[in-house]
């Protein structure tokens, strides 16, 4: 049976992204990994994992192995409009999803149609863009990474951003930035999606609100999308979208056609973990640990990078974005540094618009001295193929919004 | 924000299905529940998962709770490979997802067009025709559930069936009427969705071999879809697709943009729980309980029904399929249970074309008295609303090939 004559439009509009095979590699043994955005294994909650399986058992019993509702189980959903409870939450606001990739899938279904424009920030995650690509729609931005085009010649149909330490970037938005897009969305009623993996991963500066918090109430346009992956295990698959009403019923609707439910199972473990009082001083480990990753990433940056190339100095989450003279290809460098044992991601497929020059690194999962060896091995890779003439880049425009 | 406004077109295509209604009340206390395909509470692995999550840690450590590949841990995939032994199958075939509701959604996503024809046996599965409905396909049928239609005025796009101990008429398809659908999918090249969440709990006779061990090859267009939420848990979300090569690929690649991968944890749990020796045990003890609830239910029907009512008896499985006298209306009859603490679902919902007098019943949750006491219940609302003069009803043409 030839297959692919069998498969439907949107079938065709499936990228297999040259990132994924770079994670690929990642995989293999004797690699030094800044590829994914995957936390610290050694940061995952092992321990106390198996022992909330066991108490689920004693004050659960049946119910965590049984169907659940599509919205997901009012505990939690109850615990995560607590986070937002300066602006009224109730668990009414609040829908499970199975990862935010998800929410972000879900969304999608709900609210596009083909040839939509999506306004997005340039770069932005990849994923997302995975997400929404099979529903035919048009990715725009603007300037400076900004995602609003300068000269709107059609109203986006959704407005979606990273606000904390971006992916890829590192950057986050300021509080006029921030301003400025809920005003907007508010204005123009025009759906925003927040996008907020890494905010609890802050490793120095005050966190601002919200945009969620920030717009007048929560029968507004901003949705906010968040995920367990970061700060306790991917391996749940567990997200969270927050949001008016109607909107979070229609797209539980969707959700119940296309995986019933999230794990019954999962989101207990959720539940207890989080509930577990060591909680707070577990993200205040995790911070500690990966700030320590960042600055030694930082700083042999800075000791061995040449002239030419430049990055983002990232205040939270996992990212450094490396950007190398112009000439330069990201993907060549990449394929390059496989050699040397290390993977790293090209920048482009993050890009709506340039970014060949680009790579991505992450920080998250490497130990102190794998980093200090890699960035070493990266930077001999980048002065081996960098112009002899060339000196350090201008930091480009594309990022001043973002920092 | 008027978010209706927002809704795409296929947003709009999502019905609120009124089966879901019922199943809201089936939660309430009191209640006796033959509504959801639900497994019984007491036969849920409880002590078990817990021993499970405990062998994790030491076995798998954090790799059970990091990200994962799309296509599903290794392990799992070999071992259910494994079950379709004589056709060859390898991890390959195989792709987990999350449930086997998002298996529906995934074939319909890579395989659907607007429009597409999608033949199904009448009735059939409500979540099938709720996963498919988004696409906008259009569903056809043939004579006496037969899914396909005498005449064929277009090819159609998919052929979707259950051939053991359907959902919800109870009924399992023949030898014959196996070869000749794996005959027609293979001369039309027509692809063959075989949904079969129940065939292990078979309760007597013997098992005929699945629609993709019949089929000529792995590559050919029958796709089998399994899961582990009627012989595990449901709360774990855990499905699977067995196929061909190009087509998992195209479905794995569908299914990253759609939640990345399937809950690592809940992989590994399944894994523990499916390899523990005592496996094969407890599928008999299941077996045997859901038998004797079988039982019970078919006994209380026999002695409590009108004349004018029939009904189907499973072979195994979790549903009888209740069908009412003609001017009956099984939506109105649901609802009068409902003030005798009964909660049964409208047949109509499950139905292409006809099946307004007709009710599923589940005997899978409920206890023996409570089946006893809520199918005396039951009997009461029907011989108050059945016509004077109506004698038992013909079985209709309608269940002919399915029993």
């Amino acid at each position: 049976m030839k297959w692919e004559e069998q498969f439907a439009a949107r079938t065709e509009r499936i990228k297999s992204s040259t990132v994924r095979e770079f994670l690929k590699h990642a995989l293999k043994p004797g690699m030094i990994s800044f590829a994914g955005g995957m936390p610290d294994p050694n940061l995952l909650p092992v321990q106390a994992t198996a022992a909330a399986s066991e108490r689920i058992g004693k004050k659960y019993g049946a119910k965590a192995l049984q169907y659940g509702q599509t919205e997901g189980i009012g505990e939690l959903r109850e615990l995560i409009a607590a986070r937002f409870g300066k602006s009224g939450a109730t668990a009414e606001n609040v829908l499970i999803t199975t990862g935010s990739q998800q929410a972000l899938d879900l969304i999608g279904r709900v609210l596009l149609e083909e040839g939509d424009p999506v306004a997005v920030q340039n770069p932005t995650y990849l994923a997302a863009l995975a997400a929404w690509r099979p529903y035919g729609v048009e990715f725009v931005t603007g300037e400076s990474g900004w995602p609003l085009p300068e000269t709107e010649t059609r109203r986006p149909s959704l407005v979606y951003c990273i606000p904390n330490f971006q992916n890829p970037s590192g950057g986050s938005l300021s509080r006029e930035e921030r301003m400025r897009l809920t005003e907007y969305a508010g204005t123009r009623g025009v759906p925003l999606i927040e996008d907020d993996p890494y905010g609890e991963l802050r490793y120095e500066g005050e966190a601002l609100p919200s945009l969620l918090e920030m717009g007048s109430d929560l029968s507004g346009p901003i949705l906010y999308v968040g995920t367990f992956s970061k700060v306790l295990a991917p391996g749940f698959r567990l997200g969270w979208i927050v949001g008016a009403p109607p909107l979070i019923k229609a797209l539980a609707q969707a959700k119940q056609a296309m995986d019933l439910h999230t794990s019954t199972f999962c989101q207990y473990l959720a539940l207890e973990l989080l509930n577990d009082r060591s909680m707070a001083a577990s993200i205040q480990r995790l911070c500690a640990a990966y700030r320590k990753k960042r600055d030694v990433m930082l700083e042999e940056l800075r000791e061995h990078m040449p002239g030419s190339a430049h990055w983002t100095e990232p205040a939270g989450g996992f990212f450094i974005l490396l950007t190398l003279s112009k000439e330069m290809d990201g993907t060549e460098l990449a394929q390059r540094a496989l050699e040397e044992q290390v993977v790293v991601v090209p920048g482009i497929d993050f890009h709506v618009r340039g970014g060949k020059n680009t790579l991505r690194l992450s920080f998250s999962s490497a130990g102190e001295e794998e980093i200090r060896t890699g960035i070493r091995a990266l930077a001999r890779c980048v002065r081996e193929k960098a112009p002899l003439d060339s000196r350090r880049a201008e930091a480009p425009a594309l990022f001043a919004a973002l920092q």
